[in-house]
């Protein structure tokens, strides 16, 4: 498959390496606006790939059969649609959208012309959670009644992204979606949301501070939190830590990369590291090799014709909670999670 | 001083061991209406202790400079009345009433006779957690934005108290109150709580799984989390979670009693076990000794005149956290923690 980059910025390098691990995918042009990050990425991909300014151009060009889109967030959208109306499937990166209601339409766009949409959530595809989603999926913990996914760090992400700290809704969109599709990976849809935010790190506009508490369709209670004004021992930046308990069992995902099931009186521990390659910057080995593993399930899904797990219209779900949440940190009510209206 | 117990039921043990070591303290009487139970404790306290099958009888004896008052939750709050009418001071175990309203009217009855009441909430005065309280009443990790107290077990506490299982109202007034206690004595009053509850172990009557989300009258965000369903690894029962995140550092107290203290970039761990003494029995000698503390603590407010820390006053604030707590578990709303009207 030709794969079509779309956005050369901060996140792309670790895409256009990934695609070259994946068999059966080549990465065949590569578009940025800015001369200079196009060559980079060029420099990385290699130097036959057809070099765009323009999205529309690479999309019309016939030159490849999905495109891979890696812009800022408020640019995702429209190109989605642009992919729609060339007739190119696309994966994108989180969040889908800032805006729910401009998500749904480019969903509904996709779909109406029957092209697979993929969101980038890769914290799901990281290889110790596939193991926990095994467990869950697996039925091993019995019915689940309760997850905790938290991500909470002091890690000075602005040092590297310094227009974080001017965003009116940060933290939410920023690592929020990929927290609360972590926690619908392993509980489903949610159907009430309470939400309290704070802005604690000086200088911030937006929240950089938020819980939410969920209901499940299930049944079950989950926690997420996200925070980037933690100073916690240990900081565990850029990991995650994952509790799942059922009725016949728990199994829980430590920043370490340390999965424990307990099954009845029984316990097992495992960590899980992912292969190493040349390319790959601690502490980003994990997220990089979720890249990999993002790419491939893609990848497979594509050529089987199955939706993929995060598919748009699955992170629609992940996006309606986004929405819930702030409209409960406002009302002081719990939220239901719906289409915008 | 002279001090009257008041039940000898499950937990009275503790209490009698716990003024054997208390300075100052000595029962002198004890009253129970089961003649078997009485004798239990007498063999405890001694033999030369005065015997009562009626509160009202001891109440009046003029042989106890307070009481101690041990008995199930429904019935604390008659004997603290009958406390006020004798003009007698009183500690009182957790939970100070699972009626809101009574309980404010024993509380007003005290105080309008200027007579100290503590509610014996020994959670707090463990002695790790008093480390913890250290920390952040001393200001080491500035000022406090987050909380963490969680409470997650599958022991079967039902073998020992098999009531629990029928209680309408199970583990918000069981371990709620403290968690509840615990929170408020690291981030101060509460001004709005979220909540879901869960029945999940087959044949209980009352929640056995509860999740708090609160804001903070400083603006602080707690979460509280307690459940007796929860197979998680290692089961910490009857340990806690704590964790605590300021604006120059967090400090967290994990169930093996290891207190870690993030300050600035330097991180410090030390596990803080109580002396154990012959009477003890493990797992809860953490507990045993902070019946100690406690009772060191109300001697010691009672001679300088001071008021306790979890006096009848300051309990009622975790009782309208726990009565929000329900009101927002069935009505899907941010609840405010009143007085009863």
């Amino acid at each position: 498959m030709r794969v079509g980059v779309i956005g050369c910025g901060f996140f792309a390098g670790n895409h256009l390496r990934g695609w070259q691990e994946v068999e059966g995918a080549r990465v065949t042009a590569i578009c940025d606006s800015d001369p200079e990050r196009l060559e980079a990425a060029v420099d990385i991909a290699g130097h036959d790939v057809q070099r765009f300014r323009d999205a529309d151009d690479m999309l019309g060009s016939g030159l490849v059969d999905f495109v891979d889109i890696i812009t800022p967030p408020h640019t995702h959208c429209a190109l989605i649609r642009a992919a729609a109306a060339a007739g190119v499937p696309a994966i994108v990166q989180k969040p889908l959208s800032l805006d729910l209601k401009e998500a749904e339409e480019a969903v509904a766009m996709m779909e109406a012309r029957g092209l697979p949409l993929m969101v980038h959530e890769n914290f799901r595809f990281q290889a110790p959670m596939r193991r926990l989603l095994d467990v869950v999926r697996g039925g091993e913990i019995g019915r689940p009644t309760y997850a905790r996914v938290a991500f909470r760090t002091a890690w000075d992400i602005y040092a590297g992204q310094p227009y974080l700290a001017d965003l009116e809704r940060f933290i939410l969109f920023d690592v929020g979606v990929h927290v609360v599709d972590l926690i619908r990976s392993v509980l489903g849809d949610v159907v009430r949301v309470s939400c309290e935010t704070d802005s604690i790190r000086p200088g911030i506009t937006g929240e950089d501070s938020a819980t939410l508490l969920l209901r499940h369709e299930n049944g079950a209670i989950g926690v997420v939190e996200c925070s980037y004004a933690s100073p916690v021992p240990g900081d565990p930046f850029p990991q995650f830590h994952v509790t799942v308990e059922g009725t016949d069992g728990a199994v829980v995902l430590a920043p370490d990369l340390g999965v424990t099931i307990r099954k009845g009186a029984g316990e097992h521990r495992e960590v899980i590291k992912p292969e190493v390659l040349p390319w790959m910057e601690p502490p980003w080995e994990v997220v990089q090799d979720s890249v990999i593993a993002i790419q491939r399930h893609w990848l497979d899904c594509l050529s089987a014709r199955r939706e993929t797990e995060t598919s748009g219209r699955d992170n629609l779900q992940t996006l309606r909670v986004i929405e819930a949440a702030y409209r409960a940190a406002g009302s002081g009510r719990a939220e239901r999670p719906v289409a915008a209206t």
